[in-house]
């Protein structure tokens, strides 16, 4: 059994792009997901599943079809399912995303953003 | 639909005990919990799922019966289900749990240190 501790800082660090998720642990059938993102998402929804949001540093708007959140460093939002947003970072953001193994990041929308899912780090 | 942030600083200043986990949201089955703790906990397992701890502040030690993991702030570690662990804080440590909703705090062990479960603030 692995018994290392997971660093969100030393792993963040791997990771050079944005919107690419990178995969750092499983509990159960779900992945916790670290990212770095910056500019516009896509409008997307996932209709299957709730999404977490958790902000690293940086901050996070999530819009909504009518309002927004705004997610600050060490705060969350879990996107209900089915529910259209666009996540935007006016500067760079970092990220955990928690969903279910399998879950696209663009959702019910094909996009040049569509990312390939399930890469470790 | 709830438009608000969760800020974990701030929902981690309304707990004033040790050992009594909160819960902030809810991703589908799964619950997000806060909770101070500080001493050893009980020995004990979850025999049907994983469990994933986030360390807030402080420092926490997750001992196996062979081996431990220490956990500082910013470091995660996912206990796979069914493996005995005892949380140790030497100092008061904030940590998130995460883990399907109705997973107890003292798994197969009735213990002084079980809560109750399904407690949000």
């Amino acid at each position: 059994m692995n018994k290392q501790a997971i660093n969100l800082k030393h792993k963040l660090s791997m990771i050079n792009d944005h919107w690419k998720p990178r995969v750092i642990a499983e509990m159960n059938d779900y992945q916790f997901k670290l990212v770095k993102v910056k500019g516009e998402f896509v409008w997307h929804n996932h209709p299957d599943t709730d999404e977490t949001f958790i902000v690293i540093e940086g901050s996070l708007d999530i819009e909504f079809r009518e309002g927004k959140v705004t997610l600050e460093k060490g705060e969350m939002y879990v996107v209900p399912n089915g529910v259209e947003h666009k996540p935007v970072a006016h500067k760079e953001c970092q990220l955990m995303v928690i969903e279910p193994k399998g879950v696209v990041n663009t959702g019910d929308k094909d996009s040049e953003l569509t990312a390939q899912n399930d890469v470790w780090i």
